[in-house]
């Protein structure tokens, strides 16, 4: 089943149109026509083989939202006409026990990320969201109850929603707690609106000055210029935890300084270069946790968007035809998106 | 009231015989006349000013028990003749949140450490247990069970037993938990002694091949020479929690990658000189986490000491005169010591 898609052919090849297949819909699976694909961060370093191990061609995309086209004869969960979202995971071994507890991003013999995966169907791996259709078994394939009109918007949600819903769950974020969220870009103008729904004390750390009012416009009770020194030391030992979305190497102690006894810092993004070691003693003194987090299972990439649909949560984005992704990728690398470019997958036909 | 002890006047001076002043019992306070004192790594760091701030003279020691010489008009929980001990800890600010629960070692206010803390006693800093006698507040004296001919081996659970049973208890260490307890010194022997008590599977790790007999005499169900990189890799993703009680720098790396799922590395010794950065996307895998742990409170040590008592649990020392703690620092600083030197404080009326 041909398919019109975006993508690379090579290392420093820009993306451009491909025809790709898709295989049949079998038994479990659904076929989904992509109305609106997000463009996270990592797509472009998947693309641009600035991770290692990228399979060419490569279409990246992991934000997926669209209709339901055909289901396979043993498909129960999802019927053509649904309005429907794929994240990060198209499979898992389904039989570890993280796959047991829906936790499938922990899977123990290695999930099948929606790109750049090992795969049966042609090319061998996974193909993304940059495409007109995609075929995903029915445990892999999200409802989504928003309005239609919101369905550009929910897409991010599908990666930068559940990567900082399922720690902000995990770790408490609710009433009665002060949440921190360092960084308000794709993920952390995520964590934010998030964080206020669940009803946290939420303080966002920005670099800069000019965020302010755009934190405070998202959510956030207080917002704070982390270059401050003063302003961050108002804040030390007083946060049940912080969730930290920025990947660029940086100073953690900063962070793990404001911790309350018992406090995480919960790390979201693996940097480039480490960040430098953090010190032991402000651990030990208070008995705080520095943890890494992994997007979401599916049991709760569906809570997520049934808890975004019930409180009118969806990303704040930036539509984008497909003809434009190398611009908005280097936008992105600047920062200078508010804070979600979304392809809408109607430019794939011009 | 004279007591004679012994410190050090100065830098590079070594610790020789003092004569220094403890305060007449307030309404509060238990005078106790110790028996033995533990020689915690601490005491060195500290009376060789290789920590900073060191104030002379200075008199270690924060691993102490002995029997209660007289008590003040307002004791209740001590009288004239129990066996008794004293840990890191001899005051808090007893307001905070933190002292409130008992967890007297993060007051949020700052703590009175045994030596080298401010005290409004002469001659303006805590001195330690190197000496004939001491006078504490009651709260801060733990009741001893062990026999009496159990004494000299019970001193170092007060630090190096409460150091490992506080951060044990906090992670779950106990039936159906892997549990590893990285060093076998003395942290690490009470580790594996308290762990296996506990009813953990526990793993020993050390770097040296000549400790592993004695791990499985400790108690130790496996041990891993860390040195073997296959013999590592064969646990990986598998412990529930990892205690690491090594203060020198090294690749915490090698352990977060041992941990499963939400698995937690405790690190109990600040290094120096920092460990190498740790891999965040080790840690986000897997959502595993770093923490730290601070020895434990007064409700927590009272805990540990009943609970070694009732499972006979003691440390593995080497008993020592007072004239010898210079070469017993030295001896200890090559980790040339099972487990613990306690010494006999009979030796200070030589």
């Amino acid at each position: 089943m041909a398919t019109k898609a975006f993508g690379a052919t090579g290392v420093d090849q820009p993306l451009e149109p491909l025809s790709i297949e898709r295989r049949q819909p079998g038994p479990t699976d659904v076929q989904i026509a992509i109305a609106y694909c997000g463009v996270c961060h990592s797509d472009l370093h998947q693309v641009r083989a600035e991770w290692e191990g990228t399979l060419y061609p490569c279409v990246p995309g992991h934000e997926i939202v669209g209709h339901v086209t055909a289901v396979g004869d043993a498909v129960s969960r999802h019927k053509v006409g649904d309005t429907v979202g794929v994240g990060c995971l198209v499979d898992s071994c389904q039989h570890c026990g993280s796959c047991a507890e829906g936790l499938e991003q922990y899977c123990e013999n290695g999930f099948t990320l929606t790109y750049n995966s090992a795969t049966p169907d042609a090319p061998g791996h996974t193909l993304g969201g940059y495409a007109e259709d995609i075929v995903v078994d029915e445990k892999f394939v999200l409802k989504i109850t928003h309005a239609d009109d919101q369905l550009a918007a929910v897409a991010p949600l599908l990666c930068a929603g559940i990567t900082t819903y399922s720690p902000l769950k995990h770790w408490g974020a609710g009433p009665g707690k002060k949440v921190g969220i360092v960084g308000i870009g794709g993920l952390g103008h995520m964590g934010v609106k998030i964080a206020h729904a669940l009803g946290a004390h939420v303080v966002a750390f920005t670099t800069s000055e000019s965020k302010r009012q755009d934190a405070l416009d998202l959510g956030a009770d207080e917002v704070v210029v982390s270059r401050n020194a003063a302003e961050m030391g108002e804040h030390a030992g007083s946060f049940d935890m912080i969730l930290d979305t920025v990947a660029a190497s940086h100073q953690l102690d900063d962070y793990v300084t404001l911790l309350k006894r018992d406090g995480t810092l919960v790390l979201v993004g693996a940097p480039d270069q480490p960040h430098p070691s953090p010190n032991v003693m402000n651990m030990i003194l208070g008995r705080r946790q520095i943890a890494g987090s992994l997007i979401g299972g599916l049991p709760e990439t569906q809570e997520m968007l049934d808890f975004c649909a019930e409180h009118g949560i969806t990303a704040s984005i930036e539509m984008i035809a497909i003809q434009d992704i190398e611009a908005a990728y280097d936008r992105m690398q600047r920062s200078d998106v508010k804070y979600r470019f979304v392809i809408d997958t109607k430019s794939l036909a011009a």
